[in-house]
């Protein structure tokens, strides 16, 4: 039999098989039981496993107050640690969210933690994030741990040094406890690989947890993490907060070191990049995440990130937003209307806030020119590692065909930058015409949708192709009231149409999550 | 014989008439009579044009010292502009280091400045840089005059929009009042093109008086400016530094606006870019240039500039200075030498300094690698401009050699960016293992050269390659002393041999500048 199996298939049950090894037998849950439930938000709290005191410290706080406990002594580094860990392998046996385990070597740091700073006893000062479980994406290294970013040919190839974050969490005082899935290539809004196998969104396991850091989103969505980061090149922390009802912010390029992450892109390649940011359940944890790492000397740790000292920004004037209903090339789904409708109509409740409606100029080219940018070497470098261990491509990355585009020349390259260039000018003069301080859009033109079904960047990846900063915001739920309408209200032509008919009315989608974006 | 005259020749001719027409004849000097001097620098006070007031405000001044002045009313903008503009006409038919000259309209701003704000009555708030002149590279695009950089196909084509960064200057209160000169492709150490000829180093005739932005160190060196901006990409702000006795910073990419600046580079390139920055008589101005600049919302001119906070950092330990004789490649000549221990003595004494030696690693393939990104395109598109005007190639250009390297391919560009991130890695390392604030070391092997034999962007290069900050500052000059020594000295090689027998002793050198360096 083995002998039938591919490279990649033995890896697969190897790797499987360790993951199993490193969640303890009294952390294990009946897992056939929940097999069939499509919803496994309450599980965590309904299964037994976890203690009241581990109930709390992972049910009743964000990031920031949980911080507030630790610094306090209200509960030690060691039952934080614990806490999360256990919960972080309940997620994981509900929706496959976890590709490194490292719970003994988290315990074992808290414990010194908490031998070393005794909060109560005020001594020693202690670290920003003193005790903080934060947990990452798999392509971040960590020293001892593998970073195959779920592919193959990168298993059994342990890390020996930590990637900029990691060492900067580390000496900042954080907990690494785990690392999360992500899909095949990183590229697509669907955590699925041949190694790992899928990440199931936890409200809806028919439903796509998000792509490209899609473990951290659900893993944060059942709370088994707190403060989580991603890495977005065109909406890899933001699809996953959209889907799994979290706050995600993808920081300008630079901002926070990202040294040390296997992306998969070719390397060297350049364009649009990478950025890094915090998964969190409240805004002030993207703050705290923000703050912490950026007043840490980021350029200590990578000569390339843009250090810069944090400044507290208060505004200085009535807040001007400007709200765009969609981008022009994609109609949002009618909850998604409804959700942008609630959030207006409150803002426009507020002396402090203007609203000023806008449309977003030539969106379309800049998302074409985006693919290109994603695809400046073509498909071979992607392609040689998967056959190195014959893997498939998944199925979400068929669908979004980044495959089968080909790559372009160094010219090519130098008119998508003149082209991106006239796009920064012309998006600049609507910041400033209209005076804006912020964009207000919804993230996406759909809620979490069926699995394999996000193929599209939209809405997302204009934020990478501009460079500009950008947030996605839990604003409501699918209701019952947000009936799916006639096509015909997708206005944009054949792929409007096509990406609107997904939403099929509250039968299937009650309870997805909604969501803005600010920019 | 106009028939007989290359297109280039006619407009230059044309041009030059205009460059006169734009001097007022109440301010001509008699040229013939400096025509066989080789050092010019007395001239400005002792040919008569200046009155006491003029010469005064033109010399007693640093630019924040002149600012205070114009703050308290002691001097009006109409005064001080007046007394640039003269002096700058001045300071052009020495060395020939104007290209666009606009007095008239900068007096009448300086008027309508005055007539606006009434330092003395303390009514309306002054702006930050209130009634300073500024002079600015050819290369920034000031509205109404062209940005030809010397060429022939660009004149006769008046911009239609300030370039970000002169209108941030505007914006802030200063006044322009003319733009210099610079090489034929902005790529070479000698300032010299078709259009206005070749700027003379107010010095020594007989040496370049540095590149690309040539004309600015003449026009400080003879205070004809007392702030200029300057771009480097591989040194133009800092050779021409070198070579004209004055302070110039080049801050890291994208902390000072750059859109609007013709570079000449192909549409779109990337990898090595060009930043902007001052060029000073002191210290402290390059700080009121990045301070008023940085300062002032850089985002809302140039949404591709990195917008921070200023923060006056203060040093909370003992200075760490990292002292490198040389670059490994090339030999400072016995003058620098001496110049770099003169410093190095003098810092040693302070106890709030501690001085740690280092080598830099790896110079030579980071040159190496500096030619590749600075060629990435080959050289059609600098041929294509000189052709539409039959302009020949200036000798330093010939001499560098750039226009003979072959471009390269999208591959060949991210191999470029893959060794250039190890590099980056690899000084981070030094910095970190040397606990090292700062880098100090020569700005260049050699002080001024006779014309056309600035051919290395040696030294001044390494930095732009990592993108760290980089200032010349202004330490001594070639004396009796510095004996030109053996060619034996030269120990790493034929080039350095070559550059090496440049230095003939202090008979050709007196008075040269000596600089340090520090990144």
């Amino acid at each position: 039999m083995a002998s039938e199996m591919k490279p990649y298939q033995a890896i697969s049950a190897k790797k499987k098989a360790q993951q199993q090894d490193r969640i303890p037998k009294a952390w294990r849950i009946p897992t056939d039981k929940f097999q069939n439930a499509t919803n496994v938000m309450d599980v965590p709290l309904t299964c037994g496993l976890l203690n009241e005191t581990e109930s709390r410290i992972t049910s009743d706080y964000d990031a920031t107050a949980l911080l507030e406990q630790l610094k306090a002594g209200v509960w030690s580094a060691e039952q934080v640690t614990v806490a999360f860990c256990k919960r972080a392998a309940i997620a994981h046996q509900l929706t496959n969210c976890l590709t490194e385990i490292f719970f003994d070597d988290a315990i074992e740091r808290a414990k010194k933690l908490d031998q070393e700073y005794d909060p109560k006893s005020r001594g020693k000062p202690l670290p920003p994030l003193f005790g903080l479980p934060v947990s990452l994406k798999d392509s971040f290294q960590v020293s001892g741990y593998d970073t195959s970013t779920g592919l193959g040919c990168y298993v059994d190839e342990p890390a020996e040094d930590n990637s900029a974050l990691a060492a900067m969490l580390i000496d900042l005082g954080a907990v690494l406890y785990c690392k999360t899935n992500l899909p095949q290539s990183i590229m697509t809004g669907d955590s699925d690989n041949n190694v790992f196998g899928r990440t199931l969104n936890p409200r809806n396991k028919l439903f796509t947890a998000g792509g490209s850091t899609g473990g951290e989103g659900a893993l944060l969505a059942l709370r088994g993490s707190i403060l989580g980061v991603g890495t977005d090149i065109g909406g890899s922390i933001r699809v996953p907060s959209v889907c799994n009802g979290i706050y995600g912010f993808r920081p300008s390029v630079g901002l926070v070191p990202h040294s040390g992450v296997r992306d998969l892109t070719p390397p060297g390649t350049d364009g649009v990049r990478s950025a890094v940011g915090p998964m969190a359940t409240s805004l002030r944890d993207c703050a705290l995440f923000l703050k912490s790492i950026v007043q840490a000397d980021t350029w200590k740790y990578d000569s390339t990130s843009i250090s810069i000292p944090w400044v507290d920004l208060k505004p200085a004037h009535k807040l001007r937003i400007g709200v765009a209903q969609n981008d022009g090339v994609y109609t949002p789904s009618p909850p998604i209307r409804r959700g942008l409708k609630q959030v207006v109509d409150l803002l426009s409740g507020n002396n402090d806030i203007e609203i000023i409606h806008i449309n977003l100029p030539d969106v379309e080219s800049h998302y074409q020119d985006f693919i290109s940018y994603m695809t400046l070497s073509g498909s071979d470098y992607y392609n040689e590692q998967f056959e190195r261990t014959g893997e498939p491509t998944i199925p979400s990355l068929t669908a979004i065909g980044l495959l089968s585009v080909p790559g372009t020349t160094l010219q090519g390259f130098f008119n998508l930058n003149v082209r991106r260039a006239e796009a920064a000018k012309t998006y600049l003069k609507l910041f400033r015409d209209n005076d804006l301080d912020v964009i207000l859009m919804p993230p996406a033109p759909h809620t979490a949708v069926p699995l394999d079904s996000w193929t599209k960047a939209a809405y997302t990846s204009l934020w990478n192709y501009l460079d500009y900063p950008a947030i996605v915001i839990p604003v409501d739920q699918v209701q019952d009231m947000d009936f799916a309408d006639d096509l015909s209200n997708a206005k944009f032509g054949p792929d409007d149409e096509q990406l609107y008919s997904l939403y099929t009315g509250p039968e299937q989608y009650k309870g997805a999550p909604l969501y803005w974006t600010r920019s």
